[in-house]
């Protein structure tokens, strides 16, 4: 079980960023912190287990996934909903891709909806990733296409309007390990994802595409974050920590 | 049962307007048609079962709803789910209000998702209703609110966005009648729905009012229908039956 | 919106059996507590804020349905979700109708689902309620069937099991106001409710129509409770309280 | 795409079981036929579609899963949801393990619910399987635990009760590949699955475990199917199929 809730390797680079990105955010003191997905995020979460005895801890963590809780719940994390509130002091979560802006590319694993659910409630947003996720333009470097949540009756039309919108781009969706489960991966909202190989996607861009897609009927969320994120820490695999701030927004 | 599937009291307007609608649309051949939700609807319905023995009928017809299924089950029309579809050829619905530009308000009875979905996946989309509906500007004559479904984690957040880009507005909670269920009214997708009482929206407004609430992370979608009708079909309680057609779209 | 939380009108009878029960439940230090649903239940809340400053309150509250969430969050009570806790120290709750073995039926406000899997989670588990609810066999007071939680795309052929089960009986797909939501009734966790009228059942019974509902397929829960009460208040309007207990368990 | 619809490795054994399965059903004619789910059900698909030009077929089929349905779509097979029928004439499925009763265990595709509606309301129920399915005592064969469809919210709760239920048994959470989704498998239904290794189970034994198991609140359904299947088609390696039919019932 282990080995699935964590990466299959260990990673000295995501492990750098985590933990320097909790051992800041630990400096504050914070009520209500938000607790992004995967296999970075599983190392913020031990950061937190091991410092527990040594600073005063947030009240509550609000995971953004079945993962994120369990996670939380085995290292014995005071766990909230995130209908229980509607403001979250700090969230830390990871990104399958950064650019210049710190816009991002996530729902690799799956779990786009909370996390961007927990963002928008946020006060401050941090991502966390090893520094071959930061890229001139989203789409270059994480090439499985950007993520989108779809209600599965809406498949067919979902999937139609997307090729419309972007000719002769690729909208694939994902399936499931067989060994795992027939048909297409579920998300742990119920719903299905259509991978949308758009290419590149310039920083400028990023707002745009996400809001033709979001208002499609049928699609519930899509894997671009914008105007979100604080501070971004990269981690290399020497253990060293870069921090990029987001500019001042207007 | 029977009560509680049509409207409370017969209406000569509706039917005027459903009867009429059907009466048209049958006279051209049409495979797959969809049917939306609510009690001019139920007219419509009951219209393609009398003319079933004198006309050619679509070979399927797409429900909208729970109810609008178990309406074309008892009269044994043929049914296809909407994900079998990735266009129907023209779509048949009610709207709780419609302004001089044929957009809507929808979703009164809370099954706006799956009525959204029908209409963009249409061809043509046409909107039957009792002249009562007519408007200058949406929300000055029906007064419940823009309904919003909106996923129930994403319930505390998503009203407190609401209030912060409507200030001053009420963003009510549905709740359910105690005798049917405890706590807020549900929709056939499992979500709730918050209805916002955001005064008159001028018609050029409308738009701008959707994208920017369904851009909202935990929105499903927005009762406000713009750029798909077609037609109107208005009644009148004579019997006499007004129709308005869209301007051309650019 | 207080007018739907609360039954329509204020009760002494439940009143009275609501803050007798809270009352001894706050003599004993309690860790976890779960809270059912409905309007007697709403007493119990009311009486634990009243409390509050008195008594030393147990440290989470587990609701049993979206309006025992939000009564707690309204009181500002601590809510964590049954998902946190495999064992829950006590729970109180309503009940449709009482026998004289403490059987009940549940689920007439629909949340029947959520309230059997808290009670089956709870170390002891109260009923409050007015002593209307006593009955010598379940189905005589109540008499608008056992609720039975179905999931929407096993509803035809569910009913035709229960139909073939108990020929002669009816079963009743449970019906929305029209001004609330189009269609059924829809629960919280996105099902619908069979309303099953079996006339009276003795208690001897109960268990044995309880496995035989619950085995059908698509059968999410059925409103039946027995051997999950240890004890039951029963108030009346002079504000007397009767109490019952449980004969020991086998 | 294709590659995860259908098994990984072409299998003369699952073909030969698949085809005459079909070729039997297809000598009598059938209004409404079931499909399975799972890579032998890949097979019986596409022996339909070969046979469509020669022989007269049934006006519908009702897939178990979206890949089924998928699979349907792609042959261009038409296609009617469960809750159209009340009753299927005929239903081919395929199996995880089979016992001389022809009890199943199936659900390692994660699909059982659905297979478990759809087998409970069809006249005839065939298997088609490998002859590597068919053992003295399910559990003796399909090593990776009889799986149970579980509610997310009753996770924690049903796990407890099943290790209580079965001391010293294995209960696991089945957990996604990180590389298509972070956390648990999650069921077309929304839910999430738990492997229960219970040993082998004597062939009358099946019944009960499956209703002590389904009797469980928070348990949708169980991946134990007895009482169900009519005959059942075992392919070899050699293109030979043995049969087997149930021996008449009470």
């Amino acid at each position: 079980m282990l080995r699935r809730l964590y990466s299959t390797l260990p990673s000295n680079a995501k492990q750098a960023a985590a933990w320097k990105a909790i051992d800041h955010l630990l400096e504050t003191k914070h009520a209500v912190v938000g607790i992004g997905s995967g296999s970075t995020v599983a190392y913020a979460i031990q950061r937190l287990a091991q410092q527990r005895p040594h600073v005063p801890m947030p009240i509550v963590f609000v995971p953004t996934s079945f993962q994120a809780r369990l996670l939380l719940q085995q290292h014995r994390l005071p766990i909230a909903a995130i209908d229980e509130h509607a403001a979250i002091d700090v969230t830390v979560d990871g990104a399958d891709e950064v650019d210049p802006a710190l816009n991002c590319i996530k729902g690799g694993g799956g779990c786009l909806f909370q996390e961007r659910l927990v963002a928008q409630a946020s006060q401050r947003w941090i991502i966390i990733a090893d520094d071959g996720k930061k890229s001139q333009a989203l789409g270059s470097k994480y090439t499985r296409g950007i993520p989108v949540e779809v209600v599965p009756m809406a498949l067919t039309n979902v999937k139609h309007r997307l090729e419309q919108l972007f000719p002769g781009k690729s909208i694939q969706l994902r399936w499931s390990q067989p060994s795992d489960k027939a048909g297409p991966v579920v998300t742990d909202n119920g719903n299905v994802l259509l991978d949308c190989h758009l290419g590149e996607i310039p920083p400028e861009h990023v707002p745009d595409v996400y809001t033709q897609i979001k208002s499609i009927t049928g699609v519930l969320d899509v894997g671009l974050f914008f105007g979100m994120a604080d501070r971004a820490y990269f981690g290399q695999d020497d253990g060293q920590v870069d921090t990029m701030d987001a500019s001042p927004r207007a």
